[in-house]
C-alpha cells in the first residue's frame, strides 16, 4: 500500500499525539446504531493500528445519544478485556451522574463537552454559560479528587449557527475558565467546521497570551467546508502537538446536507507521515479499520486516503 | 448564504489568482460527456462568478479525450459571443497541430502539458523527455513568435504511479527546461495528490533557487489524499500566488476508486477570503455554478463547500 514521501520540515515537531474520537464523536454522528460488540472492535483495532488515546464513548443520556446507549456495557466490555488498557480509554461525561458511572468503571480519563457560546450552551446542555461552569465545577473537582485526568472540550470555537461569527476574546474567556476548574488539556473545537488558517492562528495566540501554552491545547477541525487539514497545518506550524481526528472522517457524511464530518485520522497521518512527524501509526492497518467499519454503517468512508487506498 | 469570518494575516498577500481549470482538466476527467453548449454556459457563468482567469478546452486528439472532442466548436462559440474575452481564454494545445487550430481560432493564450518523468511523458504522450522537449520546442517558437502567451504544466511533480517518488531535482531539470522554452508560468502538478506540505515548500525553494520566483510559479493540487487544501496554505505561506482550482472539484468523484479530483475552487475561495484575501470570486454565485454543473453530470459536488451550502 503506498505511503506518503517523507520530505522533513527542521521547524516541525518529530512526533505529535493523535486523539482519536471516531468511536465517540464519530458514531454519535453516525445516522445508523452500531452494536455494541462491533464499537468494541473498534475501540480494539483502532488501539492495535498505534492510536494512543482512543476516546471510547460517552455516559450522555441516551435521550440525548441513543447511538451511545450502550455506554456502561460497551465500557465494561473493554475494561473486562483490555484491563488498564481499558481504564485508561477516556470516556466523556455530560455531568455528575455521568461522572459516577465512569468511577464505578474505573475510569482515569475522563472528558467533559463546555461550549463557547451561550446559544449552544442553551440548545446543547439546557443551560447557560453561568449553569455550565456551576455544572462542570463539582463535577471536575470531584474527578479530580479521584486522581481522574480532565480534558475540557469547547465546541463552537470557530463560529455558531445561530450567533454567527464568536469572537476570539469570548472563546479565550470561556475556555481558560473550563481549563482552571482543573483540567489537563483544552480542545478547542471548530463544531460546525467554518475557521480559516489564519483564524486558528489568531485563536491559539490569544490562549498563549492568557497563560496557556501549546502542551494545554490541542485543535478539533470538522472538515464541513474544506478547511479541516490546512487548518491542522496551520496549528502544527504554530506549535501544537495535539491533534483531535476520527478514523475513516466518520461523523457524518459530507454528503448530507447537514455535513459536519470529522478531519479524517488517515488524512491527517498521510500529512504528518509525509512532514516526517511521528504519529505511531500503521497507515495501512487504520484503512483496513476504516473499511471494515464503512462496511459495518453501510456507507463509503469520506475519508479521501481511505477511498484511494481501500480496495 | 454563509460565507467565512475574516481573520486577515498580515504575512500573506492580499490578493491572488485563482486559474479555474474545471471546463478543460475538470471535465476531461469526467466519465461523462457534457453537451458543447453546456460546456459554453459553464465557461461563461465561470466568468460571470469572478473567476479572472478560465482556461477553456484542450485541442488534444478526440481518440484520447472524447470529452473534449467539441473543442473547436466551443471554442468558436466562445470567441464569437464573447470577443476578446473569449480569445483571452487559455486552451491547451498538445502539439503544433493544436496550436494551429488555436491561431486559427485567434486564441491568444494556449497551455502545454509536460511531464515530469519518463514514464508518464512515454504513457500520456507516448514520447520520452527528450522528445517532449523536441515537440514543444517548435510549438512555443512559433506560439511565441505569434505573440501568445504560454503556460507550461509540469506533471507528476510530487510523486508518480509507475517511479513512485519524483526527486525535487528532477522535477526542478524538467520544469526550468519547459520555462526556458518561453512559457510565462509553469504549473507545478501534483497528478495523482500524494503531495504533503514539506515537499510543497521544498519544491517551491528548489525552484526558486534555480532562478524561477514566485509569480513564474502555479501549484495544481488535486485530492487525492485529502492533501490539496492544506498544500495550497503551505503555498500560499511560501509566497505563490497563482493556484489552479476546479469549480465544484470537478475531475473525478472522490469516491471512484481512481479518486482523482482537483482541488475544489470554493474549498480555495473559502480559505483565502477566511485568510482576508482578495480573489475577486462571488462564492454563492460560483456555488450555484457548481451545483448546476453537477445536475448536467448527474452527480453530487466532491467541493465540501459546495456540499455544505447548496440545497
Amino acid at each position: 500500500m503506498r505511503e506518503p514521501q517523507r520530505v522533513l520540515d527542521p521547524q516541525l515537531p518529530t512526533s505529535v499525539t493523535i486523539y482519536e474520537v471516531g468511536a465517540r464523536d464519530g458514531l454519535q454522528n453516525e445516522s445508523a446504531t452500531v452494536p455494541t460488540e462491533a464499537k468494541a472492535e473498534f475501540v480494539r483495532r483502532l488501539l492495535d493500528a498505534g492510536l494512543p488515546i482512543v476516546e471510547a464513548t460517552s455516559f450522555v443520556h441516551p435521550k440525548w445519544v441513543p447511538q451511545l446507549a450502550d455506554a456502561g456495557e460497551l465500557m465494561t466490555t473493554l475494561v473486562s478485556e483490555l484491563g488498564d488498557k481499558g481504564r485508561d480509554l477516556p470516556v466523556l461525561v455530560p455531568n455528575e451522574r455521568g461522572l459516577n458511572r465512569a468511577l464505578d468503571l474505573g475510569c482515569r480519563h475522563i472528558a467533559i463537552f463546555g461550549s463557547a457560546t451561550e446559544t449552544f450552551a442553551r440548545r446543547n446542555l439546557n443551560s447557560g454559560l453561568d449553569e455550565q461552569f456551576a455544572m462542570f465545577e463539582p463535577t471536575v473537582a470531584r474527578a479530580r479528587a479521584e486522581g481522574l485526568d480532565v480534558r475540557a472540550y469547547v465546541s463552537m470555537c470557530f463560529g455558531d449557527p445561530w450567533e454567527g461569527d464568536v469572537p476570539v476574546e469570548q472563546v479565550v474567556t470561556v475556555g481558560k475558565r473550563l481549563f482552571d476548574l482543573g483540567a489537563s488539556q483544552l480542545s478547542l473545537g471548530d463544531t460546525i467546521g467554518v475557521g480559516t488558517a489564519g483564524h486558528v492562528r489568531a485563536l491559539l495566540t490569544a490562549f498563549n497570551e492568557a497563560g496557556l501554552d501549546n502542551d494545554a491545547l490541542a485543535v478539533h477541525f470538522h472538515d464541513t467546508y474544506g478547511q479541516a487539514l490546512a487548518n491542522a497545518h496551520a496549528a502544527l506550524e504554530h506549535g501544537i502537538t495535539t491533534f483531535d481526528a476520527s478514523a475513516g472522517g466518520l461523523g457524518g457524511c459530507p454528503y448530507a446536507e447537514s455535513a459536519t464530518g470529522n478531519l479524517a485520522t488517515e488524512d491527517l497521518v498521510w500529512m504528518l507521515h509525509g512532514l516526517g512527524i511521528e504519529t505511531g501509526v500503521d497507515l495501512p492497518a487504520l484503512v483496513e479499520v476504516s473499511t471494515w467499519m464503512a462496511g459495518v454503517l453501510g456507507r463509503p468512508s469520506p475519508s479521501r486516503v481511505v477511498a484511494a487506498l481501500a480496495g
